[in-house]
């Protein structure tokens, strides 16, 4: 019973050309990051779930691939659940509020508590949240008279009550019971506690924290590493991709994403990727922006719809920001962004026009306007920078620049970078006031991209520059005996590991296009030679050790 | 609230210098990999479960990380494992047997036939092995006159009695309601499709029978991929860890034997790692003795009992042969075994002579004296053969060599490198009578015993060759061309980031042991110079940008 074989949607195997192709990516990514300065370190491929969990949003702890704990994961899992902090919490908060019933004059106050208190509880789990109202609810008296009976210290009895006596623990897990088995929401966290890497910042993140001690300031790093989201596979997007980043962390300085977009240019330029647009926008101008139209409460839907401008236009744009709440008036007053053009020094000097009035704003044209002169100064090599205010990438921890690499005109391609500044990303771990900025790379669209533009066909299948034909046992080892000179010369070469036919092994180096092959029969032992064949002349000759060694060497 | 960063146990952050050790071993394996003519592929990290589960043994299925199935993957699990083929075939194999219990005469052969098949069905769930017993015992005579009632052709009564009149589904829904919950082995299938590589001769398996039409044959690929174990972390064994894998598939030569050893010996003299031991063994040898001892049938419990030699003694290894069910009489004629020395000739010759009369085991004296014959005649740098009979690896697979290297005498360390032929590898995945022959480094280990040899200390902490003294935007603009000329030389060259105090700017120098700082001010900017120091003689110069240049990258 045989399994057809195949590999996970959204996974791909490396054939060793692409191999081949990929690696001269990596190499040249990893070249510049050093001589920029950059050290490299690697994280591990899986992180405790309380790392990654909640740094991406619903969207992406919903994406994030959780490991299945090992051994019996579902043991006791009802009783895990139920004595967890959650549940705990909501019982003692809502415990505490019927304590309060007692004074009666104000029960009405408390009752409205305690189904606030239910109300909020466990807010995403519906049914959950039924039950417990229904539960508090109907049982208001028994609970009162229950408690009436009691001795008065709070805290004992609320403890007494919940663990002891049980008088909701048999009735929550009934209710349990009753659910069709377990909510994968709810369980996730009692049955994986680990998850496979999302991105390299958090880990980053996580790194500095954890070594602070043997970290010099400021740290710049590099990392080369896979990561894994459960997106649905598209062009272009894999489950399973790496990025290749780059981030200083501990200083504030501009310098750095000046630096950042010299190096973005040197990349691409080193890969022959001619035309790349090095779009750059800032936070605080989008701060500003709202600020000035009087819509600072909805930032986020505000930029979320400016974002889209390219993909939905400017009516699909007003349309949502419409459906956000956001007035006609306030539309109107940014209505320019929506037909921006220009070189970028023409586009600040219009929005530092719109911002007056707003600090954040103009701050933000100050920090722009510094980074795109510098780098003007300096000069690009094969890309352009582009002011561009509709930009703002998903990521909320972005607090200052925002960089977007987009593929020369005509590819189809989302992003192959992005980046930005974040002032407190190491914040979620204890360690406040590190900015950072960074960027990355996409090496899988990259990738996609050279392929498109047929910048990686000067690659050829690997394979050894010389083959062995393999006549029997003696001849083999006479012809090791030449192999491993040649390979102490690191010259790829091989044995044809059987004595197959001729034809056989013949065909084999020429499908592999290996450029020699050596012949060694009884005649070539008896006089000591070898018989080198030139695969693409045809030419044939017979020659003692140092000659083979020196005309494959030199060829 | 912040969180105290952590990273899960055997997992590990590398930092740059780690990072850059790791890095030399790689690129010294991955070149020998080369020149001995291999080709590299990647897989995925995750394959799918089907792909993994089973390949491994009972303890290898526990150890491998499962992912969890994104969504819902909880939603409708009772109905899923009710109607899943393991509980459908069950049901089907004991109604057949019911059917049959219409044959009056044979009742009692027939009664004798359900037990065992309630028996052997699902064996590893006890509780449900004891409910089916008791369900189809109790209720055999209600299934009697059920099954009278009902029109004779039996494959459709059988199909309505389970799924359309649902009797039995109904009285196992309520069994499966009194469980504790669900039974994790029984669930995990139904939560988890994916899982974490193991190793990389299984993907590789996939890979050949997966790309067969694209693979020239013989196929000779390496990997150098990390897999992921659920295993007790300890000393040189992670959660995570890196293989180096080389395997020739498609030729049964012994060449490839010879020169892997070859292989071994290159890579381990290129890392300075004089005096490692190439244990090789042979299972056909093994296969022999068992013959021999007329314990044919219990070769594995006997290469299991002899690996231990070195750990439990010759008494051990008696004593567990014996419990095994080994005769004394067995084990007396293996005893030689139990103190075997001398020259790998010296043991080869006592064990030709234990092994006159079996076939295969003078076939495996034959194979592995042709290697060692051969291997000595080429000779090796720094490694030792040895031919070691009581090698026999945790894994099934191989049929032929057998091989495992250890560190130098006095490093305390397991294995460093290990590998041998299986014969019928890709078979499992329908691709038949593919020889193939590999072997993995340990990289992890590998590095812990070259730490542990100082044979590492060469590596410095990667740094910048130069850092340029930031004193302000102005000086930092004039720096800036300075080091755009370094990079594209290929010097490793940065700016520090902020106008800081010039006593921290020379003290992140100096830590870091940055070789040079260059300094830049007015005086600099008027002349169009740059102020070089040199930070371990402490001598300054000041130079033009050529000289600059000159000096740095000559230096």
């Amino acid at each position: 019973m045989a399994q057809k074989p195949s590999i996970p949607k959204g996974t791909r195997d490396f054939s060793p050309i692409e191999v081949a192709k990929r690696e001269s990516i990596f190499s040249t990514i990893k070249q510049v990051f050093q001589t920029f300065g950059f050290q490299q370190i690697e994280t591990p491929s899986f992180e405790n779930s309380s790392t990654l969990m909640g740094k991406y949003g619903d969207e992406g702890d919903r994406l994030i691939f959780k490991i299945l704990n090992s051994g019996d994961y579902l043991k006791d899992i009802r009783n895990r659940l139920l004595n967890s902090a959650d549940f705990c919490n909501g019982f003692y908060e809502i415990f505490d509020s019927i304590v309060c019933l007692q004074d009666k004059e104000n029960e009405a106050k408390y009752i409205d508590y305690i189904s606030n208190v239910v109300n909020e509880f466990n807010y995403s789990y519906e049914n959950d949240k039924e039950f417990m109202k229904e539960c508090f609810l109907t049982n208001r008296e028994k609970i009162l008279n229950y408690y009436k009976e009691q001795p008065t210290d709070e805290e004992s009895l609320t403890e007494r009550i919940l663990f002891k006596d049980n008088l909701f623990v048999d009735l929550f897990l009934k209710h349990l019971s009753s659910l069709e088995i377990l909510d994968s929401k709810k369980v996730t966290k009692f049955i994986s506690e680990k998850a496979l890497r999302y991105d390299l910042t958090v880990p980053f993140a996580r790194y500095v924290v954890q070594h602070q001690n043997d970290i010099e300031l400021p740290f710049k790093r590099f990392q080369i590493q896979p990561v894994w989201r459960a997106d649905r596979p598209q062009k272009g997007r894999f489950r399973e991709f790496y990025q290749c980043d780059a981030d200083v962390i501990g200083s504030k300085s501009l310098w750095q994403e000046i630096e950042f977009i010299q190096l973005y240019d040197t990349v691409f330029s080193k890969l022959g990727l001619i035309g790349t647009t090095i779009k750059i926008n800032n936070r605080k101008i989008l701060s500003g922006i709202t600020e000035i139209i009087g819509a600072k409460d909805k930032l986020i839907d505000f930029t979320v719809a400016l974002d889209k401008l390219d993909k939905i236009g400017a009516e699909g744009v007003t349309k949502e920001m419409t459906a956000k709440g956001i007035s006609e008036e306030a539309i109107e007053k940014v209505a320019p962004l929506f037909s921006f053009n220009g070189t970028s020094s023409e586009k600040l000097d219009q929005l530092e026009e719109m911002l007056v009035g707003s600090e954040i704003g103009l701050q933000g044209i100050k920090d722009i306007r510094f980074i795109v002169d510098k780098v003007n100064a300096l000069g690009l090599k094969t890309a352009s920078l582009d002011v561009d205010v509709t930009l703002a990438r998903g990521l909320n921890y972005y607090t200052g620049a925002i960089f977007e690499v987009t593929a020369p005109e005509g590819v189809k391609m989302g992003s192959i970078g992005g980046g930005g500044r974040y002032d407190d990303l190491t914040g979620i771990f204890g360690l406040k006031n590190m900015s950072g900025v960074g960027i990355s790379f996409g090496l899988d669209r990259i990738y996609l991209v050279l392929e498109e533009l047929n910048l990686l066909g000067k690659f050829k299948q690997p394979r050894p520059k010389v083959v062995f034909i393999n006549f029997g046992d003696e001849e083999a080892f006479y012809a090791s005996k030449a192999i491993q000179k040649l390979r102490e010369k690191g010259v790829k070469s091989e044995l044809y590991p059987d004595a197959a036919k001729m034809k056989k092994q013949m065909n084999y180096a020429n499908k592999r296009g290996i450029p020699f092959v050596v012949l060694v029969g009884s005649k070539e032992i008896e006089a000591n030679t070898y018989t080198l064949k030139n695969m693409q002349s045809g030419e044939q000759q017979e020659c003692n050790l140092e000659e083979l060694l020196n005309l494959v060497i030199n060829s």
